[in-house]
């Protein structure tokens, strides 16, 4: 297997190797099958079986209740800044949209092709360092739906609460925090999530979907936009990303072994507890998020000096600590810290930090 | 690797065993990067190799001229139906499908969301048994575009020729028979085709555009449904399905080693040419395709006795030769012979068919 490296990339991202390896030991016949997953007709016994299986074990690991149905898609989050409001917005005809990043903005310009959108709050003014608190939400109730991004990869920010909506159905961008924590999915009308940060590799986006939300898009909704049409024919109206699907299954089946979603969110919550902890005690770095909107699963810092991060970067990578470029809009690092990064790359990042510190 | 079978799956369905073993050998670590493509960011360099590899190696293998754009995208084969009229049918308002099958039919629903349709020829009075001749077809020259598939999965019929459309850009759903024959790109304005029969494994869509008839989008166009954006975005507006994409690049290597796409269409017309002759021959046996439309990649037949043909799939299933059950439509047999099918497969196929024949 050569030497891994620890890939702290915003996505895709590191996946667990026993993953890795379990999926290379029968690339080429799946439990005496004859046959690749990659080989197997959708609609055949064998595929169904590892499609219920993932469903279901998604369907425990996030206590989604039986009146949600859990889609596996394609397109990404993207093609959900579309669905939504083609499926949702014709309810009222007017959607809320928080903005706390670039994917939010993006999300809320889309949706303005189809109805009308309201800003509920923005924290564009302070370069998006920060998230909103309740009170400063405008939600107005005659909206179809209140839509925010749980997590700002970009950012490194992420919602420490359920924002409280009154009747509103919430819809959630939940791609890069998705299976990192415990949700209470009642509280959700749509749940969204590219697969490529937690779950598995990029190429299947997963939706849950409160079903009777189903059913209300506009006339002129092409036809794999329809959540209905979704939902009624078991995300297989044709063929899915059927291999993306399995490796969904095995990081599921990888996350239950490792405990559930409580590990998840105690080692998340360990992790980014000891990067943020080094880079506070640091003399050099600062983060870009404030203290209480800081995202466990994106760690943006930076020195102030753009030479001075570039060192930083490079060096780490030399030690096998790869991929800690920050995304252009907020410059200097970020390290994003998934569900598969193991506590020993996060421990020697914060290594690696304070003997930068020391020595610049 | 165990016992590999021989998979007539119509899709996903067989891929060369070469290729899932060199997939299976780096699934932990490409080349010494320390990582699996599966973990890669699609902006890293190592991923943009891989990208820029295996569309330079599409576009040399198929021909494609330079004023076209190859295009990687999501949602499949009914996904580009919503999106060929989305993107082209504002030019004139209106368009011609040709029906020959299931997927064409589907194709020409979806278009009337967007503009009139018109029927430019139908086998539907036959049971889908041929593909109309070049006289047959009424092509309106006011149309945006000529719209047809090139092979019917399901009826088992194949165009044998590129319709003369005149000045009326020809839309072509090569899903099930790209990458299998030569054909001159040049002749036509869109080829779309889904990766999962003869190019990799499901969730990922080749679509290959002539640059000039993008940007006549609808309004109302979903972001991720838009071809200027996707072309300007070279398939990455946001993730592409990474490990599909190298996929297809894979078995492209694997194309180009074996000589090629003249290697392919001199095997598919000996592979199909061994198994009607057998049929033919056979008393028992009859074709569902015309000769002159035949498909060379699924052949369709049957005794005309459903528990007899029943028997024939579970018999032919415990030699090895696995998914001969026709689609629900046109019930009997349905052998799909793609480009990873071997001669041996078939070869064994036929003489099953031939001792089958010998003992009802």
């Amino acid at each position: 297997m050569g030497n891994r490296v620890f890939n702290f990339a915003a996505g895709p991202s590191q996946l667990p190797l026993e993953v890795l390896q379990k999926a290379g030991n029968e690339i080429t016949d799946y439990h005496g099958t004859g046959m690749s997953v990659m080989e197997m007709s959708h609609r055949s016994t064998m595929f169904q079986q590892i499609f219920l299986d993932t469903k279901n074990r998604l369907r425990s690991l996030m206590q989604v209740p039986d009146n949600y149905e859990i889609l596996f898609l394609q397109g990404g989050g993207s093609t959900q800044f579309s669905m939504v409001p083609l499926n949702l917005i014709s309810r009222t005809g007017k959607a809320d949209y928080a903005i706390t990043g670039h994917f939010s903005e993006v999300a809320a310009k889309e949706a303005k092709k189809y109805g009308e959108v309201s800003i509920a709050c923005s924290a564009a003014d302070s370069d998006h360092d920060h998230i909103p608190s309740q009170s400063e939400l405008n939600i107005d109730q005659g909206a179809s739906y209140f839509h925010y991004c749980a997590n700002n990869t970009i950012y490194g920010t992420e919602w420490s609460y359920t924002p409280d909506t009154g009747s509103v159905p919430i819809v959630c961008d939940m791609s890069s925090d998705f299976a990192s924590r415990r949700v209470d999915v009642s509280r959700y009308g749509i749940i969204y999530a590219g697969a490529q940060k937690n779950l598995g590799p990029a190429g299947v986006t997963i939706v849950i979907i409160r079903k009777d939300l189903a059913g209300t898009e506009l006339p002129k909704t092409p036809l794999m936009l329809n959540y209905q049409t979704l939902i009624d024919k078991d995300s297989m109206y044709n063929t899915p990303p059927c291999w993306c699907i399995y490796m969904v299954g095995l990081v599921l089946e990888w996350i239950e072994n490792a405990g559930g979603i409580e590990t998840m969110e105690q080692r998340r919550k360990e992790k980014s507890e000891i990067l943020y902890r080094v880079l506070d005690d640091s003399r050099l770095f600062h983060c870009h998020a404030r203290p209480g909107s800081r995202s466990a699963m994106n760690v943006t810092f930076r020195t102030g000096d753009a030479d001075l991060d570039a060192e930083f970067v490079e060096e780490a990578a030399q030690q096998g600590l790869v991929n800690l470029k920050g995304h252009r809009l907020v410059k200097g690092m970020r390290a994003s810290i998934y569900n598969a990064m193991p506590l020993e790359g996060v421990e020697r990042l914060a290594d690696f930090i304070t003997q930068f510190d020391k020595e610049h």
